[in-house]
């Protein structure tokens, strides 16, 4: 018999530090809350009544009684993780311990449109669902990461450039169609990616963090005081179209230089094809013919690894230019972390190296004392994670007078 | 017999709440919380017991009975907000609903230290006291802004360019001293100045807010979710050394090109007596000769009015550098507003209309759809008025574990 979760503001905030920490015990709480003991002892009764959490065994020894330690119960139920990319979808159901339980992953162009790619992810849901033996009534939730800015309350995308037929196409609303039981919630793959690596990646527990994907554009999702920041529009992080040559090459946007016409995939590739053909790099000659008359930003770091110096250059210049601009982004936000991410990231450490060196050359001492600029720990998995965790953030939310939607 | 103020977290939110609106009804708060009706009956009942907050008079009639409206009641007690700017401090008392009763400024080198300062600070906040007929043990918090970089937790500023001597300096300490009642609270002048426009200013109420200060140099103060946003290392906003041409001229930070050296009070200043001096402005050449030789950013702005064309270039260009620099950051934090504030605002209509153009001709259409860029409302009170906010903040809050210091 499915049950509706049903969660008190108390009890809530009892379950973010539960989920927060993994285990906690009763003095855990009390020293993250303003909660008194009392309160905490009718709150830990009620979700062990609910059955959201369980004893997980005595805690550590500390000279006393051992105390008892709590966890969530995850087997309560499950949430599905949803990464829809530009040609592929990956998929993920997990408990609400945020613990893998079954994954899969596709081809499939988003330009089919939300039909076909919807329909195509609602059925792999309910596969996946029967191949593990778990019933769909018990699927809480449902997160879904997209390439396109989102309209976070409406639950729809609003003008994606790469999604066509997409735009306020009603995408929660599909999902709960299929899944009544279940909250759906989408966001932009960015925001899911930096989610991800708070919750599950190399920034587990940071609060401010920038995740920076380079790929066939720049984008940056922002982790502000723990949450992700989306800016008054929703679209907050649009880094890619950040100026930083007045003459620079036209940008689809319809500006000039923008940072991700000069710095990304395609870009990397074009000046490599130019490298190649104007004779400056054999290396990148031989890449461009094997590839039929092309280069990849990966050709690029192949080739740069084999130590061509055009190769080298290029990344590095790719490297600087984005550095420059994360300089002044770290003037203004001063993050404890920045993770770069995305397909372009895999042509390696040169591109760190000198968007490290860019950063510490222009941004002031006491906001790179502490800062770390490092790549992705989870890579191509930070958006199905951190869809997993923005289902969990929504199954495990205070019922609002607006019914869920924010 | 003065009274500690004693706040439970509940309590808190509504605080927060009749804070915001000024007025509210019961209904109002049922809307805007999670908590029953019985709730928050009871908070309210506590909170009118401990005197914090009164009826106001019966609200709106809306066709039945009408509803009573409660307020804080502001003259349980008071707060200080306190204005150190590099030459001149000003001071203001107000009543616990933030209505100002007493005001007073005086001329003041920051350079003279800490001890001076603060001992002529304390002095005035009890002269005026005195002579309003009011009890130092009254005074529940004190705000502070200072013209230097502050680490918040501990109170203290740290490598203050221009505050020689203040480096380290016990302030909340130092102000406790004289007034064991109060809690004592030290921020950035920009950041209180941002925290001046949202709560009284042409802000008020907007969560997601930058207020750009143009003077001698260029900082930001952001309001991320309606709070200050400080930063990992507490230097957010520190937007006027962001590098906006490689080989520009050397900032005092020793980088090239910064924001403030290119773009601030002196700079404009240089470029005028620059075309004074090499025959380019009749206009600026008398104004230079009127000032003994020099010219002030506001000298550029009085010709600029004038009809002068060169100073109407040099206060373009610079706008136009600001604009520039802030459409990137439009991008990245995508804002619901932007105030500009500062002495050289001041120089007028010319410099807001150069940084608007800037700003539309770069940032993306979803992103400045719903923008506005102002000047501040309350000029040169908005740090007063946010020193008073940043106390209200305090006195208000929840007792934590850590004694209040976050």
């Amino acid at each position: 018999m499915p049950m509706k979760l049903s969660i008190n503001p108390s009890e809530y905030e009892l379950i973010g530090i539960i989920r927060g920490h993994g285990e906690v015990t009763k003095a855990d709480l009390v020293v993250n809350t303003e909660f008194s003991r009392s309160k905490i002892n009718g709150c830990i009764d009620g979700l062990i009544r609910k059955n959201y959490i369980q004893f997980s065994g005595p805690g550590e020894y500390t000279g006393g009684r051992r105390s008892k330690v709590f966890r969530l119960n995850g087997d309560f139920g499950l949430v599905a993780g949803v990464d829809i990319g530009a040609t592929s979808i990956d998929l993920v159901l997990a408990n609400l311990a945020g613990k893998p339980l079954a994954r899969t992953g596709m081809p499939a162009n988003v330009r089919e449109g939300p039909r076909v790619i919807l329909d195509l992810v609602c059925d792999h849901i309910r596969r996946m669902l029967e191949e593990t033996g778990l019933s769909s009534e018990r699927l809480y939730g449902i997160g879904i990461g997209v390439p396109g800015p989102v309209d976070f309350s409406a639950g729809t995308v609003v003008s994606p450039p790469i999604m066509p037929g997409w735009d306020g196409f009603p995408i929660v609303q599909t999902f709960q169609e299929f899944f009544p039981m279940a909250k759906a919630v989408v966001d932009n793959d960015v925001n899911v990616m930096a989610l991800g690596e708070v919750s599950s990646g190399i920034g587990k527990g940071i609060k401010n963090l920038i995740f920076v994907k380079i790929g066939t554009g720049i984008g940056a999702g922002i982790m502000c005081g723990g949450v992700i920041y989306r800016g008054s529009s929703g679209c907050a992080g649009d880094i890619g179209h950040i100026c930083i040559k007045k003459d620079g090459p036209i940008c689809p946007c319809g500006n000039r230089g923008c940072l991700e016409a000069m710095a990304a995939g395609p870009a990397i590739g074009e000046r490599g094809t130019e490298a190649a053909l104007k004779g400056r790099s054999p290396i990148l000659l031989k890449y461009y013919q094997a590839g039929g008359g092309k280069l990849r930003a990966e050709d690029i770091g192949d080739a740069a690894r084999e130590g061509d110096p055009a190769a080298i250059e290029i990344i590095r210049e790719s490297g600087q230019m984005i550095g420059d601009v994360l300089a002044g982004l770290i003037n203004f936000f001063n993050p404890e972390m920045i993770v770069i991410g995305g397909g372009v990231s895999n042509i390696g450490n040169m591109l760190l190296a000198s968007i490290r060196q860019a950063v510490l050359r222009r941004s002031p001492p006491l906001s790179t004392r502490d800062l770390r600029i490092v790549f992705s720990s989870i890579g191509p998995d930070a958006g199905v994670t951190g869809a997993v965790n923005l289902a969990l953030d929504r199954v495990f939310e205070v019922e609002t007078h607006n019914n869920g939607h924010r």
